[in-house]
């Protein structure tokens, strides 16, 4: 690898953590836990993890000898700036407690460890990824570990490795199924305890006790550089507006916290459009009403966020979708061999309901074509490829011109799409993540060491400086409920959507007027590493508005 | 103006001058100047500003007495970071030879000094941008100042105000306009000196004396931030080649910059494309190249860089642009009266030369429908909405299928598409940036004071220490040559593009084999501002190979 220049002066960072992690360690149990819904369904899904005591991590005087063990680790899903901290945590966590220790790493996510592929994690490895981005070291990959044959096959070769613990770095449905895993271990008497480590640039993954997931600091801080580099850039020439979706399908917690840093004139929640059971022209209208009231004081640009998953969570909109996805499956053949896509909208307006047909015909021809053509393997329609930013605008740029033929708009309106995902997720962490992320791989090497499974590593109290923070461990069931998964009712840890009520959406919403016509942009900038910390070790407005 | 924490910490940053320009300065006269191309053609329209001396600024013991004067400043065209700094070097300037002196800011680019919209840049004003992104602090526009009309206004304007001088920031075309305001006010015996200073992201306003237009350092680190990031990213999920369109049409300077910053698999360099008369299809197959050859060795993932202006340097794309730039203008209403895309397409083809046909006919129909439905109000296809990224995804990818058919390539070949300008063009600088064009301001402070006109503000030896930087001035004549525009021959600032015999082009060239096939990426990570010298002060590759 050919290291940058700070990369290399990074290598040098040593992250911070909470006092309870330097020295030895005192493991304080507290009360036994419920899960957040559905409990009796839950206890009985999970007979030996159920229940369990959330555990905090004091400093202890007392030095106590651990075995040599080996550990392995597997990265899940989307990266997340710090994946590497996790892992450099976990090794020098599990190496201080005895320096015999190893570390393996499962290649290329979860299907590493049941296909068996892995290397051993050495400290020249380890220390050529410490505080950089990437999930690089190992891989990573997007296979749930959710079948038996699976747990047998992740069984035999940990065995075969004579690995006495896993922990699995990923999101809600990665430690799902880390709690699924730890209970078949468990039930089977194989000693392999199961650890999660909570990771989602999204920000959904959120509890009392697990205050927010590694990488969305990092992440948001990434897109609020650009999105305040491309406010100035609106500010100063003045011509264009620009919208920005943001990556993040089942919560808008990335593009609320980019407002906030950010301070643009408006800014799309998708959880509000759902509660408010918001029409795609309802969003279009707020939009719309913004832009003739700027106009209205000669500001003809300006910079509208949306989130990547809006379209699903407009009701009539996910009506449609679902309605399509039976239609396309059905007439699969019918539509395909259409000759124009005129032809295929008006066979497929026919099909659906009156108010889907109603919604669909109202699209604008590009956008409901590209609904009928770009499915997946599945003949579902995909979501992710839509460009909801380029729809608002199309939506926009109609209703702006209907208005000013009526006279009710003087305006201008041009328009540039943008759309941030992967300019963020492998970014290198911030302070906050690196040291965040240290300190959650140190906590799991301890939870290891303790013989805990089912657990998920924490480490709380973040607003604080670090020295504060307080680690320790919660039961991954005491997150869950049942929701129905492809008709079935499972257990999974229950999604953080943005909450309506809560400080972070307040604060945007007792200020988005104000943004909206008074030009107020904020220019966060790059993250900085090095500078003062008022400006390197911030956490996300995010999180300090909620603690 | 709600300052974010970097921003404040950033205020107090002082931009590091040369030594030149810290105490006293004695201007040295070097050799009368002969523009580099069309001298007697251009001595005739410049009788009074060709042939100036190249100047140079030397330490002095003498102190000289400066009268107070009023100066004007605009900033002309697309945003460049540093613009601001450009300003406040300038105050700062004229504010140390006499500290009566006054500077005035015209509005919204050059405009704003034909209609006399002007504010006065106060000491209070000037400190809440000092070191900050954008033009905001007046605004910037693309109003060229060519015709005698503007130069009488300009002069009214003047007079009216008293200002004495006009400092004029922007690119080729506008320091070319500067160079004509210079020759007109003195052939009118104005008494009215005009100064130009070089900007631009582009990188293409480059010449022995003007090493690097400001700006261009700081949005290639920008861009190359981001590249960085999804290299990253592309490397951990090994799933997606990413088409990353990088700003610049008329030069390929940014792209070949941010390759030798991140190490791509593919960078397409137009200069080169046009050099050597490659077809589109010869581009497409050149990444198609790398990616079955990727394939080979197991990676389906990379990176391909492409500069804006591709289309415009593929000689057969361009002659089909302006064979449709004229087909369209005549049969307008023939082509917008037809019902669908294929009609209009089959139309136009008719009456296409055989050779654009051809080309015409092979593009993708989504492509060929863009070129014949975005056009700007003259008729012309705008080439700036080309979205050639995802042109080269989708027949990159209609290969890859072919060649599947044929056994021959057995990979997988998935694409995500970016387009990076706006994101750059308004950051904060750099701290070489930052110092830059501080010193730039400084520069024309001193060549104001001095009664110059018709220069451009120069600062060179860029790659040494800023103590060691030689401040001076060139005359703008000497970059000119004569060029056939709309008919006309004008004389301009010759364009500085991609020299594929200059050392920045042979580095990569000679590596890019290398990169293509043996994933070699650099994470450069964001611009630091605080951190040690070699992560924080470094100038651009192009610069460094370059001196």
């Amino acid at each position: 690898m050919i290291k940058s220049a700070l990369q290399i002066a990074r290598e040098k960072y040593i992250p911070k953590v909470p006092a309870a992690l330097k020295g030895s360690v005192k493991i304080v149990e507290g009360e036994k836990t419920q899960s957040v819904a559905d409990q009796a369904e839950i206890e009985k899904m999970f007979p030996h993890t159920y229940g369990l005591p959330v555990l905090s991590f004091e400093t202890s005087d007392e030095k106590k000898d651990y075995p040599a063990i080996k550990v392995g680790v597997i990265l899940s899903g989307g990266q997340a700036p710090g994946g590497h901290n996790v892992i450099s945590g976990l090794f020098d966590g599990i190496k201080r407690l005895n320096s015999n220790s190893q570390l393996y790493g499962f290649l290329g996510g979860p299907s590493g460890l049941t296909d068996n592929v892995y290397k051993e994690l050495t400290s020249d490895i380890i220390d050529c990824y410490r505080n950089t981005g990437g999930f690089d070291i190992i891989g990573s990959g997007r296979t749930k570990l959710e079948e038996e044959w699976q747990f047998e096959k992740a069984l035999e070769n940990c065995k075969k490795l004579g690995i006495k613990a896993l922990v699995i770095i990923g999101g809600d449905d990665s430690n799902t199924n880390a709690a699924v895993l730890a209970e078949y271990f468990m039930a089977k008497g194989a000693g392999i305890q199961v650890v999660g480590v909570p990771k989602t640039i999204d920000g959904d993954l959120k509890t009392e006790m697990i205050e927010t997931s590694f990488g969305f600091d990092t992440a948001c801080k990434v897109y609020s550089e650009l999105i305040g580099n491309i406010q100035r850039d609106a500010n100063s020439a003045k011509k264009y507006y620009h919208f920005i979706k943001l990556m993040g399908r089942s919560a808008s917690h990335i593009a609320l916290e980019c407002a906030l840093q950010t301070q643009p004139n408006v800014t799309i929640i998708s959880e509000e459009v759902a509660a408010k059971n918001m029409t795609l022209d309802d969003v279009v209208n707020q939009i719309v009403d913004v832009v003739v009231k700027r106009a209205e004081k000669g500001e003809n640009f300006g910079t509208v966020l949306i989130p990547e998953g809006l379209v699903e969570f407009i009701p009539a909109m996910k009506t449609l979708i679902g309605e399509l996805n039976d239609l396309l499956a059905k007439f699969e053949s019918e539509v395909n061999n259409l000759e124009s896509n005129k032809e295929r909208r008006e066979f497929v307006a026919g099909k659906l309901s009156k108010e889907s047909a109603e919604v669909f015909t109202q699209l604008p021809n590009s956008f409901a074509n590209q609904l009928l053509l770009d499915r997946d393997p599945h003949g579902n329609v995909q979501v992710s490829m839509i460009e909801t930013e380029k729809l608002l605008i199309d939506m926009v740029k109609a209703k702006v011109k209907a208005l000013k033929k009526e006279g009710k708009f003087k305006g201008k309106f041009k328009a540039q799409a943008h759309f941030f995902g992967y300019e963020g997720r492998c970014a290198a962490p911030s302070n906050f993540d690196a040291d965040y992320t240290y300190s959650l791989g140190n906590a799991a090497a301890i939870l290891i060491a303790e013989g805990k499974t089912g657990y998920m590593a924490s480490v709380r109290n973040l607003t604080a400086p670090a020295d504060e923070w307080l680690a320790g461990g919660v039961p991954i069931t005491s997150m869950m409920n049942l929701e129905r998964r492809h008709g079935v009712m499972k257990p999974v840890i229950q999604k953080a959507l943005v909450n309506l009520d809560g400080a972070p959406f307040k604060k945007f919403a007792e200020n988005r007027d104000d943004w909206a016509l008074n030009t107020q942009y904020i220019y966060p900038g790059p993250i900085q590493y090095f500078g003062p910390s008022e400006v390197c070790d911030l956490p996300t407005k995010t999180l300090a508005l909620e603690r």
